[in-house]
C-alpha cells in the first residue's frame, strides 16, 4: 500500500511499569451490587409544525393508528446506566464514553462472549456509568432534516474492519474466512460479524448537542473519572475544559482528536490524563492523520506542566491491539494497566 | 368526548387474592449479582450496492473521512442485557419484552428514579433478560428505505400522553404544569417529560424480522417466562406458539393485540398466562378497539382448557394506572401481584 512504518508518536516517556498482572481488585470474587439503574440526561424539547397526517396499522391485527408527526418531542438527550459496588475502591464514579457508530454496549459483555471492561472495572470497584451518547443507541435519535440538521451514516462492516484496524485494507471479504487479520491480531475475529450487530448510525452535525449532555453529565454526577474511546476522546477532553474542578482525570483510548494546544489547555493542568494507543496505526492512513492531535496535546499539556501519560502498547512489549482494546484477547492486561495507572494516582485504592 | 364508560371486559373470572403486600423476597436486602452482561441475538447480514461516494468529518478537528455507504451491515438483530442473581427463586430467566416506541429502559429506573421493575424482579432473586427489539435502542437500525422497507414513526409528547391514558384527549400542554392528568393518575405526571427521553422511533414494517429475534431468544435460552407490554404482546404470545415447550409462563401487560381465536391456540393450553390491565381504558379509543384481541384471545384459549388469569386491576380495587403500569407510582403493588401469580404457579420460590 506504500505505506512505510514510521517512527512511533511517542509523545512522553512512559511513566509507568508496564505489567502484565493484573490487579489484585480485579482478581478478587465478582463485587456485591449496592445498587444499578438507568437515566437520561440533557436535552431539550423540540416541535413540528405544519407536516400531513397520516394512518398506520403498528401492531399486526390491531386497528389503524392516526398519525400526526407534528407536535412535541424531547431530543438531543444522552442515555447512562450505572453499577454502583458494594465494595468501593474507586475515589470518583468512573464514566465510560464509546466512540462513533457505537453505543455504550462496547464496554460490556465482548462479541466473544468474555466480560469486557464493564464487568472488569465493576469487580475492580468503581462506580460505573456507561452512557449512550446522543443519537445512539438509547438515548434516541431525531427526525431529519426537521430536526436533526443533516442524514446518519451507516458504517459498513468492511470500514469498520479496516478503520478498528483488524485488518489492513482490502482484506475484508464478505465470507468470514476469507477476512486476512493483521498478523497477530488480539481481536477475536470469529466474534467480527457478532461485533458488527454493534453498530449503530451515526450524524455528523450532533458534536455541540452532545457536549452538552456529557458537559450536563459531568455536573450532575460531581467529580468524576472519564474513560473515552475514539470520538469520545474530544467529548472528554472538552468536558475537562469545561469542567476543570470536576473531571478529576481522563483515560483516553486512542482518543480520534483532541483540543489544539494553547494556553487554554493550562486549565487541564491539574488533571492526571492517560493516553492509550494500540498496534498497527501505521498501516492505516485514518490513524496516521488522527493520532497526531492527540500527540500535539500531550506534548504542549506537558510542556505546560500537565500530566499526560502515554501508552504506546507495541512500545511496550503488548502487541496486536486494534482500535477496539477492550474488546481484544488481552482486554484485561490492559484494563489492569489502566487500573494500575487509577492507583498511582490516588483514584483506586 | 361522547365515549360513555362501558362494562368491563372481564374474560375471566380473577383467580387470584389481589394483595397489596409486596412478596418476601422483594421485601429483602438487595440480590448478590452474580454475572451481569449482554448480547445481540438474531438478524443477518444485508448489502447495499451502487450509492455514491462522499467525504465527511466526523469529528471536530479531524481530518475529513470518505463515506463509501455501499457494503456489509449486519441488520434486524436484537440487543439483550441480563442480569443473574446469586440467590436464584426464579425457576426460569424471566423476559421483558418492551413495547411499541420504548426499549428495555422502560422495565429499569422510573422516570421519577425510584427503582423499576427490573430492580424488583431481580431483588425478588429472577434471572433477567431485558431486551431492546429490532430497530430500538441498543439493538440499532438499518437504512430505509433500502434495507428496511419504509420510514420510521417519532411518537409526540401529546400522543404518548393520550394513548398512554395520562390523560384525556388534549388534555397535554406543551407546559408541563398546564397539562391535566385523569383524576387519580398514578403515573408520575411531574417525570413526565423525563419519561419522553425513553421515546425511541419506531416502524411498522418490522413484524416478522422482530418475531424472529424474539425467537431465536427463546431458542437460545430454552425454558423462561415472557413478560410482555404492550405491543410486545403479540411478539410473546406468537413466540409461544412458535416454542410451546419452551415458553413457561406469560405475562402481559395491555397487550395491545393477541392471536386470533381458532384451534392454533391448542399449543398454548399448558401455558399459565397472566394478563393485567390498568385503569380508564374507556377513555382511550384506542385501547377500546385494541383490548378486544386479547379479551377473544384469553375466553377462547380458556375454553380450550387453558390457563389465561385476567387482572383488571381497577375491578380489583386498584385504581389509576395507565398504559405505562411498570412506571406508576404502584408499581410494586402490581408487581407484587406478578410476583405471588409466579409463585402459586410454581415458578418462583
Amino acid at each position: 500500500m506504500g505505506i512505510k512504518r514510521r517512527s512511533m508518536l511517542t509523545a512522553t516517556t512512559l511513566g509507568l511499569t508496564v505489567s502484565t498482572s493484573t490487579s489484585s481488585q480485579a482478581q478478587s470474587a465478582p463485587q456485591g451490587l449496592k445498587s444499578f439503574g438507568s437515566f437520561h440526561i440533557g436535552g431539550r424539547q423540540a416541535s413540528l409544525n405544519g407536516y400531513p397526517i397520516t394512518e398506520s396499522v403498528f401492531t399486526k391485527g390491531a386497528a389503524p393508528t392516526r398519525v400526526d408527526p407534528n407536535g412535541d418531542f424531547e431530543v438531543e438527550q444522552m442515555y447512562v446506566q450505572y453499577f454502583l459496588p458494594s465494595n468501593q475502591k474507586g475515589k470518583f464514579p468512573l464514566l465510560m464514553w464509546h466512540g462513533g457508530g457505537l453505543t455504550g454496549v462496547c464496554w460490556d459483555t465482548k462479541p466473544d462472549g468474555n466480560p469486557g471492561w464493564m464487568q472488569y472495572f465493576f469487580n475492580a470497584g468503581h462506580s460505573i456509568y456507561v452512557s449512550d451518547a446522543v443519537e445512539r443507541g438509547r438515548a434516541s435519535w431525531a427526525k431529519y432534516p426537521e430536526i436533526y440538521q443533516g442524514p446518519p451514516f451507516f458504517r459498513t462492516k468492511k470500514e469498520a474492519w479496516e478503520i478498528f484496524r483488524i485488518g489492513p485494507k482490502d482484506s475484508y471479504d464478505v465470507t468470514p474466512s476469507k477476512r486476512i487479520a493483521h498478523k497477530g491480531q488480539l481481536f477475536p475475529t470469529d466474534y467480527f460479524d457478532q461485533f458488527g450487530k454493534q453498530f449503530v448510525p451515526r450524524w455528523t452535525v450532533n458534536d455541540e448537542q452532545t457536549q452538552k449532555a456529557y458537559n450536563a453529565l459531568i455536573q450532575k454526577l460531581g467529580p468524576s473519572v472519564v474513560m473515552v474511546h475514539s470520538q469520545a476522546g474530544n467529548f472528554g477532553f472538552h468536558a475537562a475544559l469545561a469542567a476543570p474542578d470536576k473531571v478529576k482525570a481522563i483515560i483516553a483510548i486512542e482518543p480520534a482528536g483532541a483540543p489544539a494546544p494553547g494556553p487554554e489547555l493550562d486549565k487541564l493542568k491539574g488533571i492526571p490524563i492517560l493516553i492509550i494507543w494500540g498496534d498497527y496505526i501505521d498501516t492505516q492512513e485514518v490513524w496516521m492523520r488522527q493520532q497526531p492531535a492527540s500527540v500535539n496535546f500531550a506534548k504542549d499539556l506537558n510542556a505546560r506542566g500537565g500530566k499526560v501519560d502515554w501508552i504506546d502498547l507495541p512500545k511496550n512489549g503488548i502487541q496486536g491491539n486494534g482500535h477496539m482494546v477492550m474488546m481484544d484477547k488481552n482486554s484485561d492486561q490492559v484494563a489492569a494497566l489502566i487500573e494500575n495507572w487509577l492507583h498511582k494516582n490516588g483514584l483506586s485504592s
